[in-house]
C-alpha cells in the first residue's frame, strides 16, 4: 500500500453519526429484551426456526435451545422471499403461535417486522423486532420502528457500507428509539462458494465506532450448517455481544434455508465450544 | 433464499482440483519449515515487519516477536507496489539481512519472491517461498516455485474465489511441491472502512476441502493495527492453523504498511489472548 | 477460463421466472404512460431534477427539458436519503407541484414511492410510480404496486443480481399489474472512482430474458455529470428502450444530486447526439 | 447521496500519476502498432482467436476478420488458465504460426506474455505485448515491456481500481515506454449472469484522466457471444478508440473461450453495425 494512501486507512474516512457514535457516549449500551441485556458483559445467544411453521416445530426447537442455554427464541412470522411463489410465512397466525411459545417457555421473542402498516401488530406479539437485511435502508419502516420503544435486532444490508449501516441506525435512534441491536450478517462479494461473506471485522469496527451492542449472525453469513460452529466461536472471539443462529428440530424438513440450520445436537454441541471462547476472552455465555 | 437455489449452496458448486482435494488425501499435511510444523494440532505464529528496511529495524523486531512465541519471522525484501514511486524493498541485500538474522536467531524465515528469474537465489537466502497475493494466478511464478522443493506460502489473490485459490495451490502441486501453506489475506469487496474484508469464512471452507494448511493473515486483511487482535482470535477460534502478522520495532517510521503494524508491547499482549483462545479449542500455540 | 466452466457461462445460470419471462410472451411489451408508450421502436427520454425543490425549480427544467424532447418529467417528492439530517423531500407538497406542472406541460410524470402507505396518494398525483433502488427487495411494496394498474418503474437494487431484479418484477406481475419498465442504475462494485458502476451488460441480457422494456439512468449510474453523454449514448447504442436522466435548471444549486445533474445545455447538446446514435441502430428518439 | 459525501464523487478521489496524467500532456497519444495507429480519429478493430490452435485455425480466422475490416490480429500462444489441466497454449509454435499469418495477410499481431523471460522472445514475433488481467500487478513484468519499445496493450485487472489501472501504466512509462494502450475487459462483481461485469465508465473516466488510448474487450468482458455486439457498439458509443473481439472460425470447436467467440458471419455483421455507431460520434472504424 501506498504511502500517499495511509491517511485512507488510519481512519474509517466518514463521520461517524452523532447520536450512534461512541465519542458521544463513550459507555457501551445495554439494550434489555423482556428481561435479558444484551450489550453487557454477557455474551447472548439468539435461536430458533428461520421460519414458524408449526405449533410442534416451534415448541420442540425452542424447548431444545432453550435447554441449551438460547435466551431468546427467533422465528419468522412474515418472510422476505426474492421469488412471490416461495412460503411468505405464516403472517399473524405464526405470531400467535410466537407468542403462545413465549407464554410456554418464558423466553423473549424476535421475529421480522416489514411493513410500516405491520409495526404495531407485530409489536404487540413480539419482545424485539427485526428490521431484516433488504430493509435497512426501508427509511420509512425505519422511523416506523423509531417512533416504538421496541428493542429493535437491525440486520446490515447484504451491500451496507459500515457508514450506510451506522446512518441505518441513527434513522432510528432519531426518532427516540434507543434499543437498537446491530446486527452484522454476512455481505455480497465475488465468492459464491458460501451464500454470503461473513464480515467478522464489522464486529471491532461497529464496537469502536458506536456505543450499541453488536450481535452477528453466522447462519446467513455462511449459509451452510456445517460452518456455523466455526464462524459462530470466531464471531465470540472477535468480540460480539451475541449470536442469532438458525435451529430446527428437523433441518433437512424445514420449509425455509434447512440446509443452514443446526439441529438440536449440533446446538448443544456448539454451545459447550461457545462457552470456553467466552472464558478466554474473559466473558460468559449468558 | 428459495427452495430451488438450495442445491447451490448445499454445496461449493465446483469441483476440487485432484492433489489438493481432502477427498484424495483424507490426512492433513503438515509442512515443516525448517524445523517448524504448520498444519498439526499446535498453532504456528509467524511475525515481522512488513519490509526489512535496516539491520537494526530487522535483529530487533526479531529478537521481539521471538521472546513472544513466533516461530517464524516474515519480511519483504522484494516488494510488490502499487506504485513505482513507492520503496520497492532492499532487494538482495533485505535478503541478506534476513539470513543473517536467522542465524542470530534461529528463526526460519519467509518472504516474497515476485519474478521466476528470482526463484533460485531468494531459495538460497530463505526458508519458505511466499508467493503474494498479486502473484497468486501468475502462473509461470506458480511453476517455477513448484519445481523447488521448498516449503510455499500462497497468499489469496484479493480477488480471487475459492476455487481459484485451491487450482493455484494444484499448480504448484502438480509439478511435486507439496510443502504448500493457503492464506487468507483479506478480499476485496464495496467496504471501504477496512482495507480489505477479511474473509475467515474462507478457513474452515479451505479445511473442508483441502488436506493443506491454512493459515490467516489479519494485517493485511484490515489494514488497521488495532483491529488486528480481535480478528487474530477470530482467525484461530476459526481453526486457522498459524497467523502471519506484521511488528515493527517502531510502526511510526516504517517503511511500509506502518498504520497495519503492530508494535512489540501489543504482540506480546495479543500473544497471551492467543494461547487462551487455542486452548478453548484444544490446540495450542507452537 | 476453463473447459469445464463452459457451461456456467452458455446459459445465465437460473430458471427466468414465467410471467416476466420471454419465453412465455415472445413479443415486447409496451407500457403505455399516460399516452407515451415505453417499449416500442422508439426511444424515450424522462428528465427532471432529482427532487422537487420549488415551483421555479420544477417549472424552468421540466420546460427545458420538454424543449429539447424529453417526453416524461422526473422529479422526487419523497426522498431515500442515507442520512436522517438530509433534505428528505417535499412531500405531498412536491406531489401538487409535480401536478401543476403536468397540467402546464402536458407532460407525464414520474415520482418515487417508499411507504406501502404512500401506494394511492401518490398514485393520485403521479402517472408512473418509481420503486427506488433501495426498495426493490421491499416486497411488502411491490404487491401494493402490483394491485395498482398505475405503470412502475422499477430500479435495480444496487446490490441485485439480475435474477433477482426479474423475481422482483414477478411479485409486481404476480399482482396482475403488467405496467413494468425496469431500469439498470448502477451496481456496488470495488470501484470507488464512479459512485456507482452501470452495469450496461444488463440491457442485453434483460432484452434476452424478459419482454418488458428496459431504461437505464446514467445520472445515479455514474454519479458524475460529465460522465452522464458518454454512458447515455452507450446506453442507447446498447439497446435500452430509454433512458431516465437528471437534469436541473442550476445544478450548483440543487438540494440534492447537483454534481449528478446536466444544466439544460448540456442536455440540448446530448439530445443532439442520442438522435444520431438512435438512427445508427434503426431506432429513433421518441 | 448525502451532501457531505458530495465531495467524494465530484472529483475521482485520487492523484493520477505523472507520467500517465493529462494534465501533464494534453494531447491524446497515439500508439503506432506496425503502421495501424490507435488513440487517433479512428477506431480500430482487433481481432482474432482467443488461442492459436493450428495453422489452418489461424489462417482461415485471420483471412476472414480481415475482409471485414480488422486491422490488428490477436491470438494468444501462452495461455493463463485457471486450471494447470485446461489447454496452456502452444508456445512458441504459436508464435511461429502468427508470425507466418502476419507474413501472409500483413496484419499486425498481438499477443500475451506472462513470463519476465520470454519478453525478448515473444517481442520477437509479435507487433504488440499483451500484459493480461491476471498480470496487471505483475511489477517485474511491467517493468520488463517497458524497457522494450513496443507497444503494450495492458488490460485491466478484474479486480483492479481506476487508480491502480493507472499506476500499472505508470511503472510502463516509467521505464520509457510511452506505447501503452490500455483496455477494460470487465471486472468482478457480484452478478454471476455474465462472467464479468463490462464497465464500460472506466472509457470515459480514462481519457479524461490520461491521454493514453483506450480501448474495449467484448469478449472477455461479458463472456457471452451473443452479448457482444450490443456491447461493443455500446463501448464505441462510449468513446473507445478501438475493440479487441475473439472470432473464430468454428467456434464449437475451439479449444479455449468458444462460448464468447463469434464466428465470421456474425462478426461481418457487427463490423457494419460498428460503422455506423462510429459516423454517428463523427469517428469511422479504420
Amino acid at each position: 500500500m501506498e504511502a500517499n494512501s495511509c491517511n485512507n486507512h488510519s481512519n474509517v474516512g466518514f463521520r461517524v453519526p452523532a447520536r450512534v457514535s461512541r465519542e458521544n457516549r463513550t459507555e457501551s449500551s445495554v439494550v434489555n429484551v423482556a428481561g435479558v441485556e444484551v450489550g453487557g458483559t454477557g455474551v447472548v445467544v439468539i435461536a430458533g426456526p428461520c421460519a414458524v411453521e408449526s405449533l410442534e416445530q416451534l415448541s420442540d426447537t425452542a424447548r431444545a435451545v432453550k435447554k441449551e442455554g438460547a435466551r431468546i427464541l427467533r422465528g419468522g412470522a412474515f418472510k422476505p422471499r426474492s421469488s412471490p411463489y416461495s412460503f411468505q410465512g405464516l403472517g399473524e397466525e405464526g405470531l400467535k403461535l410466537l407468542s403462545s411459545i413465549r407464554a410456554e417457555t418464558g423466553m423473549p421473542v424476535v421475529t421480522e417486522v416489514m411493513d410500516t402498516r405491520q409495526v404495531e401488530m407485530v409489536g404487540e406479539y413480539a419482545d424485539m423486532l427485526q428490521v431484516g437485511s433488504r430493509n435497512m435502508q426501508n427509511y420509512p419502516l425505519l422511523k416506523e420502528v423509531g417512533m416504538t420503544r421496541k428493542p429493535i435486532l437491525l440486520k446490515r444490508g447484504m451491500m451496507a457500507t459500515i457508514e450506510e449501516f451506522l446512518l441505518a441506525a441513527e434513522y432510528i435512534l432519531n426518532q427516540g428509539n434507543e434499543n437498537i441491536i446491530l446486527c452484522e450478517r454476512g455481505i455480497r462479494t465475488f465468492e459464491t462458494s458460501t451464500r454470503n461473506t461473513l464480515d467478522l471485522s464489522a464486529v471491532p469496527m461497529l464496537k469502536r465506532l458506536t456505543h450499541l451492542p453488536v450481535i452477528v449472525d453466522p447462519s446467513h453469513g455462511t449459509g451452510i450448517s456445517w460452518m456455523v460452529p466455526s464462524m459462530a466461536k470466531a464471531a465470540v472471539a472477535a468480540g460480539a455481544d451475541g449470536l442469532i443462529m438458525e435451529v430446527h428440530y428437523k433441518p433437512d424438513q424445514a420449509l425455509c434455508d434447512g440446509y443452514q440450520s443446526l439441529d438440536p445436537e449440533n446446538f448443544a454441541g456448539l454451545m459447550n465450544e461457545l462457552k470456553k471462547i467466552a472464558l478466554a476472552i474473559g466473558r460468559k455465555i449468558l
